[in-house]
C-alpha cells in the first residue's frame, strides 16, 4: 500500500460487472468495515433470464432492469459507477477505466473481483453478427425486437409471394434455453399474437426454425426432457433441425450443413433464406479474462474464461477474484473429485456470496474456502404452457414437463427478479399476455434508417388476395 | 376514376398519420363501406400528452404507445402500412412513400386525410437540435431520458466542483405545458427520486431552469392559474424565468437575453452553463402542409400550418382533408364569429371524427358540414400532487389548482389513454411512484457511443467528500 492521500481508510473491494455474480458480492459485504465501488457498463442489472421476454415484445425493458445505484441506495459502503474497465494493472493493483477518449484516473484495489461476464461469440465469424445479433443486453434485445415486428411489417408490404416468404422465415441458431425460449416465443406470435392484424398475410404461415448442430435441444438436460422439450416445440409450430451446423450467415440467409442420411459420412449443404436470424449459439467470456491471463499468466479455456483456484482467486493473486460467467470454475465436495460450475445464473449468484465470505476471512486473517456449488436443478421454458423441470432433490432428480412445469418456471423466474416491483409488474404483464394472447410491448422506435426498413421493397396496398 | 384492375371497388380513404386525429378519423369510419389505408412512420399510435413521463423515467415506452395494428385488428375496413408519405400528388390522387431508396408504388385515393402533425422548431436554428433535444417521438423521450441520468453519473464522477454543477443544471426552454411538467418532473427527481443514491453528490442540489420568452408561465390558460402554476412549480424547486429569450444553444450551455430591468428597454445577455437543455418552446407542421401548398397553393400560416376551408377540407379540393397540428383551423358556432382551434388533443381527436362524418355525408351525396369545436377546458399538470385546472361548464369557468387538479388531471389523462390494459399498467406505475418516490424506468441503453457519455470527465473515485 502506498500512503496516497486520496486513498481511503477503509480496504477497498472493486467489483467490475453488476450482473448476477457482481450484485451478489457486493450485497454480502452490506455492513463490511470496507468500501465496495461497483462498476458497470450500463446503468442497470438486467435479469438477462427473461431477456428474451423483451426481445419478443412480451415485457418492457424496464420491467427487467432495476437501476444499479437504486439497488444499493441502503447501502452506504457501495458507490456505484457507471464505467468500461480496459485493464487492470495486477502489480499496482488499480483498475483503469475508458472513459472519453481520455485515461481515467486509475482506481486502486485491495480486493478485485471480476465479474465482467460473457458476450456471444461467433466462432470467428464476427461478419455473422450483423446479420444474426445475440441477446445480451437491452440493446440486443430491441434490435431482436425491431427486427422480428419490421420482418411482419415488410412481408405485409411484400407483393411478390417468393419474397413475402422469406420475410416470414424466422431462423434461430442454437438450441440452448435461449434458443428454444425464442423460437418457441416467435411461434406463439406468428400463431396467437399477430393473425387478424394483416391483411395481405397470414402471420400464422410464418415458419420458425430452430437449428441444433448437437444431437438434441438443451442439452443440459436429461435426455429424456429434451426429447419432451423437442416435442412440445413441434407442437407449438417450431421446425427442429438437429445435426445442423451454420457455415455461412449473409444478409439473405444462412447455409447450412447436416450429415446427409443415417450413418452417412458425407454431409449436406442447403441454403435456408431468412431476413430475421437470432444467435444464440456460442457465448465467449469477456475480454478481461484473456487480459487477466496475459497479465498474470493464469490459464483460461477455449470459450476464454479463467481457470480459477478453488478459492476463486486468481493462481497467485489471492486479492483477485474471478466469478460468474467470467470463471471456468469448479465445485468442490470434500472426498469427491471437483466438478464444473454450469453457467447459469444460481452459480454466479453462489459464487459471488463465496467470494465476498472469502475477502472477510481474508481481511480477519482465516483461510480461504474452496468453492462449492449447490445445483436445485434446472429449468426451461419453451413456450405458453410448455416447460421442462429438472430438480435435485436429497431423494433424488424430480423431473417433470408441460403446464406444471411452466407454472414452476414462471414463479420461479418472478420470484427471483430483483425488486417487489417488478415482480408484480411481469406477474401483471403474463397474466394479461395469458389471457388476451396479446404483447403489449410492441414498440419499435429508431426505425429510420434501420437496415431491417430501408430494405423493405415497393409498396402494394392495392394487392389485396 | 380510372379503371385499373389493381384499384378496389370502393371508395379508398388514406389516412396520413396515426395520432389522435387520424386514429379518431379511421375509428369513426367503421363499418362504412369504403377501405380505409392508415400509413403511419411507426407502429405505434402515441400517447403524447404522457411523453413526458417516458423522458423522466416514470414510464416505460409500452405504456403509452400501443400498436397501430393491434387497435384496428378488429376493423376489418382499416389496412395498416408502416412507412413515410413523401410526396402526394393531388392531381393523379396518390400519395407516394420513401422505401428502401426506391420510389413506392403510388398508393391511389378517393378521399386523403392528412394528419401528419407537428415537429419541433428552433425558429431557423436548426443547430440547437443536438444540443436541446425536444419531445415528440419516442426516441425523443429515450435521448432526453438518457441526457438526464447519465448527466448525474457524469456529475458523481466529476472531481471539479464548478465542472460537477454545470453537470447539476438542468435547463427547460419553453413553458408551455410540456416545459412546465417536464420542468416539475425534473424538480421532483432531483429531489425525491436519487438522494441516497449518489455517494459524490447531493442530486438535490441540481438547478432546474424553466426559460420562457413570454410574460407568463402556460398562456393559454387564465392569468390567475398561470400565477398559480409558477408558484407551485417555485415551491417544487424549479426556477422560472420569464421574458428569457434564448439567442444562442451550444455544447456548453446557452445564451439568454432578458429586459435589464422593470420599464428598462435594454437587454441583458448571460450564459447559463448546462449539459442537460430540453427544448419545448418551438412547433412547426410536418413538411407535409408546405407541400401541399406548392401543389394546390392553398395558405400556410407562420408554423406551416395548413388555412383549411370551414368543413376541414383544402380549398378547391373537397377530397382533400387536414386535421390535426397540421392544420390551422377554425371552429364554427352559428351567428358567432370563428375562433382558432387550440393545438390539444381533444381538438385532434373531433376533427378526425369531424372529416370522417364529412366523407360519409359526400358518398352519399350530401353536403358537408362546418367544424365547430366543444371546449371542455385545459389541463396541466406541474409535478407531484400539483396541477391547474380550466374547465369549460354551462353555468361559466370551473377553475381550481393544487391537489385535487392533480387527481383530476391524472384520472383524466389515464382514462382517455388508449386499450385498457395501458390504463391498468400507468395507473399501477403511477401508484407505485407515489408512494415510493421511485421511477422505475431509469433504464439507459445505448450509452456506447453517446456524446453524452464520452464527454464525461475522469473519474476520482477516491474524492470521497
Amino acid at each position: 500500500m502506498t500512503t496516497s492521500p486520496a486513498r481511503s481508510p477503509r480496504p477497498r473491494v472493486v467489483i467490475i460487472g453488476c450482473g448476477f455474480g457482481g450484485l451478489e458480492a457486493a450485497r454480502a459485504l452490506r455492513g463490511a468495515a470496507l468500501d465496495v465501488t461497483l462498476i458497470d457498463k450500463t446503468n442497470h442489472h438486467l435479469f438477462q433470464p427473461l431477456l428474451y421476454q423483451v426481445a419478443t415484445a412480451g415485457l418492457s425493458a424496464p420491467a427487467i432492469a432495476a437501476p444499479i445505484r437504486h439497488l444499493f441506495r441502503q447501502q452506504s459502503n457501495v458507490t456505484t459507477l457507471l464505467g468500461e474497465v480496459t485493464r487492470i494493472d495486477v502489480a499496482a493493483r488499480t483498475v483503469h477505466q475508458k472513459d472519453g477518449g481520455h485515461a481515467s484516473e486509475p482506481l486502486h484495489y485491495d480486493h478485485l473481483i471480476v465479474a465482467a461476464g460473457a458476450t456471444h461469440s461467433y466462432f470467428g465469424q464476427d461478419a455473422w453478427a450483423t446479420h444474426a445479433p445475440g441477446l445480451k443486453t437491452l440493446d440486443d434485445a430491441f434490435e431482436v425486437r425491431r427486427r422480428i415486428l419490421l420482418a411482419f411489417e415488410a412481408a405485409e408490404k411484400e407483393p411478390d409471394p417468393a419474397r413475402r416468404a422469406d420475410w416470414l422465415n424466422f431462423v434461430v441458431v442454437g438450441a440452448g434455453p435461449t434458443g428454444v425460449e425464442m423460437a418457441g416465443t416467435l411461434a406463439e406470435i406468428a400463431r396467437h399474437t399477430l393473425p387478424g392484424e394483416f391483411r395481405h398475410i397470414d402471420p400464422a404461415s410464418a415458419k420458425i426454425i430452430l437449428l441444433e448442430g448437437g444431437t438434441r435441444v438443451l442439452q443440459a438436460m436429461p435426455e429424456a426432457l429434451s426429447q419432451r422439450a423437442k416435442e412440445q416445440l413441434e407442437k407449438l409450430g417450431v421446425e427442429v433441425r438437429l445435426h445442423a451446423r451454420v457455415t455461412a450467415i449473409d444478409g439473405d440467409g444462412l447455409v447450412v450443413e447436416s450429415p446427409s442420411g443415417a450413418g452417412s459420412e458425407s454431409a449436406n449443404s442447403y441454403q435456408i433464406k431468412s431476413k430475421c436470424i437470432v444467435w444464440a449459439a456460442g457465448v465467449a467470456a469477456s475480454p478481461l479474462g484473456r487480459h487477466l491471463a496475459e497479465a498474470t499468466g493464469c490459464a483460461t479455456d477455449r470459450a476464454g474464461r479463467v481457470a480459477v483456484a478453488p478459492d476463486l482467486s486468481l493462481p497467485g493473486h489471492p486479492e483477485i477474484s474471478v466469478i460468474g460467467d467470467l470463471a471456468a470454475a469448479k465445485s468442490h465436495v470434500p472426498g469427491q473429485e471437483p466438478t464444473a460450475v454450469p453457467g447459469v445464473s444460481p452459480g454466479a449468484k453462489q459464487m459471488g456470496r463465496a467470494v465476498a465470505a472469502n475477502i472477510l476471512r481474508r481481511l480477519s486473517g482465516q483461510a480461504t474456502q474452496p468453492f462449492r456449488y449447490r445445483d436445485y436443478g434446472n429449468l426451461a421454458t419453451i413456450g405458453r404452457n410448455s416447460a421442462v423441470v429438472d430438480l435435485t432433490s436429497p431423494a433424488g432428480p424430480v423431473r417433470f414437463s408441460g403446464y406444471f412445469a411452466w407454472l414452476f418456471w414462471l414463479f420461479a423466474h418472478v420470484y427471483f427478479l430483483i425488486g417487489f416491483r417488478n415482480r408484480l409488474v411481469v406477474l401483471l404483464d403474463w397474466a394479461w399476455a395469458y389471457w388476451s394472447f396479446a404483447r403489449y410491448a410492441r414498440v419499435v422506435t429508431g426505425i429510420e434508417g434501420q437496415p431491417s426498413v430501408t430494405a423493405v421493397p415497393a409498396v402494394k396496398a392495392d394487392a389485396r388476395p
